[in-house]
């Protein structure tokens, strides 16, 4: 068996898709029969090969030197290949001899045009929407003056999987995200959603690239926290008390069956002995390694049981929280902006063609945007210069009056990203009183080192400080805003014992990059007030 | 400022640790004015130059074409360098004239030496073990005979965190790991824990290296799901119900609080409107995607409410489930062994030095362990024909009797991979009646076209299979196995529409890398009944 053995890891470094789109034939994935269309579709010729041979024409003094360019960039025509996918649209033609197929394979928005004749396979049946297809056949050109640049005449269809169209859940018509979210196990296989999950799983890996390549450990926080940080109003609770109350009780009355103690609910018989809950934030978890490793990470899934039904609030999302040992605000700062313009070049590199598609579809600004924010320095000012700005701002009327102390409201980011700057704004040193205990009083006593940056049309995206690292100082702010020292015991030794210097930040996985307004449609699974699907 | 800018981001791409170790200055990080002491310690010269020069002129054929690399490796003597980090080991020497301080930050298992005169710094504060310090000053090359390459002499203390010897909870002794997970918050700071803790990391990432490099895209399947498809009595249960009842009742009576109707909790009432249960598997959500865009994988925690006391099992831990698009068994094989294949690379590769110190602590074989596991086709042979080997074996008596039909018990596997075939072992085609539902039937009708794949010590590492694709079957299955059809009607909807031939698999990060034994230690926060500190 010639799949069977492996190449050494250095080889296999080498066997990436990217290779595969410059090579002068296409290349079957590694674990299937099929190629990717990706493969086909994202050469840079198109899998036409003609483009290329006419640049270099063009510029003579070249000739000689990309002569082997050419010969390897003659394009795909005669090659034999076997594709799978689902037709996204199809269309008998010349009475019925033959058929036009549009097939997706999710590997790239583009869409691979396939023709079926007649004697080979029942066309009827194949041009449906949402009919799989594995076929094989010759790549070849199409006649001058189509739209695509190559096309697949099939000779043996290997599998189908049919559709009735008439049950079929995803008609062809142009789909509302509403009308997608009550049917979530198909929605992938829509235009839109496919493209939010390649821009996702781009934004998710460049996220580990970035850590990775600058030296941070990724760490898995818990999901099951005992730790209460957060008021346990907004958390969900864990639990097998029910479950082991419902068997018990055999379907009759429950609630005896939930054991009590002293007329309250006792955890200690709890699947933890105690009280447990889905955490909102591993930031302090993840500390514990920063004080021990160095530069660390986190990102997983987060919890808020908040009733809320706004278009940005989910009650389950994933976070990224970085931490940075031995930096304070400024390399925070600049940590921060150099991952948000790492993130966005790597999606207009990686993720160009669906960037295309949102921009078409959703949010014509998309694509500048990134651009922008990827080429710019952020604009860097205090809270206090910020109040400053907007009480000064003219012709802007905001709702939430300006005075120093209060929050930022989205109004006030948006003017400074917005109109006064035109640009990200990162704010810095913010008031005392609104912000969390673990951030770093500064020597003015009134604000604490902390950090938000905000972007055009979506306001913040990341919030960050350098941490308290003073015990005494952040003992007095716990007890400053109320809360109990005690479980917070194992917080506070880590600056008992060998404390240092350090900062870290948050953000959620973003709304930012794709223009769809909804959170709800970036996720593939979402979660919020009475839904819960599959 | 000048690290205010950014580089685009193929120059960003070129700042990673690895140019930093063969550079001929070692560069600070980018987001500190640190630098990390693995780009000291993990240069091929350690730091001092010498080895390469000796190498060098050993044979001189290659001195012109090596000038270059010589004037490069002249060592690090004389650079100005800061460093932070934590104290393993300190003593002062000289009647107290100076200190040794063995210091390590994490990025790396070894410690870089580090030398503080009297006239710098109050000694005795320094040398406490699980000081933190943050020092300044020129490397050297340390006198001949000693054991480290290259050690610092500090020339100006930046910070100290202190630590009261009497109180620090992480003496120097040597800890058992049961003590050690007492104090969750502390033992990262442990060379065990922190070698675990990097060898993780890069697990993870090779993990996410390997995928997507072969076109597979990383989907986030929810946490919290209503689907119970593996019977409610292993699922934790997550709600508001109780929070919302304790706060109603006042810390009164509890109970009346909880909403029921008919005699039965009305979880119409609960944060989504139905019951609803942390997951214990993304592989059937993620195959909504598989069946829409090709090959995926999720890679997030899963849960279990067992009350199991073993070294094996966590209420909470991570697992990776690939599934490939047009693909068959033979792939997915292929596949799982690649993946395991590349996983042990990766490790031998980047984690050599933490892969050293788990060999000379934990488990002397691990490290061929891995050479083996990475450079040895695996066996494959089908359930049946372990039946009959098992049958025939020679000296071994089982506890578990074999015959044709049995789930094959560790004690089987054991002897499959370290006596008869002493290497990895893909069993395939199992017996229908002890599989899921979801796996593909074979001809025989008698077994489905699943496989694990073995190997020594472990036993079983993956557990994969070819998904029934066809809808009547499925049902079949599903009714045969007195489950009922109502709650699949989703996941039956991918075969009725556009089904597809595809296959999958899944695993937990592995226990199989280290040498440790129970799961509890390899992983940063452990869940298990009656714990769930933090």
């Amino acid at each position: 068996m010639a799949d069977h053995t492996t190449p050494a890891s250095d080889q296999l470094a080498a066997v990436t898709l990217k290779d595969d789109v410059s090579a002068s034939t296409v290349k079957k994935h590694r674990f299937s029969d099929r190629v990717l269309i990706r493969s086909i579709m994202s050469r840079p010729d198109g899998g036409a090969g003609k483009e290329n041979i006419k640049q270099t024409f063009s510029n003579l003094c070249f000739l000689i030197l990309l002569l082997p360019q050419i010969l390897l960039t003659t394009g795909l025509a005669g090659q034999r290949v076997r594709v799978g996918g689902w037709v996204k649209t199809g269309r008998e033609q010349g009475k019925g001899s033959f058929a036009f197929l549009e097939v997706n394979d999710g590997s790239c928005p583009a869409n691979l045009q396939v023709i079926v004749d007649a004697a080979v396979a029942d066309l009827a049946q194949l041009v449906q929407t949402g009919t799989s297809v594995s076929v094989e056949g010759l790549l070849k050109n199409p006649p001058e003056g189509t739209r695509q640049r190559v096309e697949l005449q099939v000779e043996k269809v290997i599998d189908v999987g049919t559709v009735d169209p008439a049950k079929y859940p995803i008609p062809k018509t142009k789909l509302s995200l509403e009308f997608l979210r009550d049917r979530i196990h198909f929605r992938p296989r829509t235009n839109k959603i496919s493209a939010v999950a390649r821009i996702r799983n781009a934004l998710a890996f460049a996220n580990h690239t970035f850590f990775q390549e600058h030296g941070f450990l990724y760490v898995h926080t818990p999901i099951v926290t005992t730790n209460d940080c957060e008021g346990a109003g907004e958390m969900f609770q864990v639990t097998t008390l029910i479950n082991e109350a419902e068997r018990v009780s055999d379907k009759a009355e429950l609630t005896p069956g939930i054991p009590q103690k002293d007329g309250k609910i006792d955890y200690g018989k709890d699947f933890f002995g105690r009280q447990a809950f889905l955490t909102v934030s591993g930031q302090l978890q993840v500390e514990t390694y920063a004080c021990a490793v160095g530069n660390v990470y986190t990102f997983g899934p987060t919890f808020r049981a908040e009733n809320s039904h706004t278009c940005r609030h989910l009650a389950e999302f994933w976070m990224v929280e970085p931490e940075i040992a031995f930096a304070d605000l400024k390399d925070d700062m600049n940590c921060a902006e150099a991952y948000v313009k790492f993130m966005c070049h790597w999606l207009l590199e990686k993720c160009l063609d669906d960037m295309e598609f949102m921009a078409k579809n959703y949010d014509k600004t998309c694509i500048d945007r990134l651009r922008m924010v990827a080429s710019t320095p952020f604009e860097r000012i205090s809270y206090t210069e910020a109040v400053e700005l907007l009480l000064v701002a003219e012709g802007t009327k905001f709702e939430k009056a300006v005075e120093w102390g209060i929050d930022l409201a989205s109004e006030h980011e948006r003017y400074l990203t917005e109109v006064k700057f035109q640009k990200p704004v990162i704010v810095y040193n913010y008031p005392k009183g609104i912000k969390a205990f673990y951030m770093r009083v500064n020597d003015d006593l009134n604000t604490v080192a902390a950090m938000d940056v905000l972007v055009p049309k979506i306001g913040e995206l990341i919030g960050g400080s350098q941490r308290e690292e003073r015990i005494d100082i952040i003992k007095d702010r716990i007890l400053e805003m109320g809360l109990p020292l005690d479980p917070y015991e194992w917080y506070l030794d880590l600056r008992r014992f060998g404390t240092v210097k350090y900062c870290g930040f948050s953000l959620g996985l973003i709304l930012f990059a794709t223009g769809i307004d909804k959170i709800r449609d970036v996720i593939p699974f979402p979660r919020y007030p009475g839904r819960a699907d599959l």
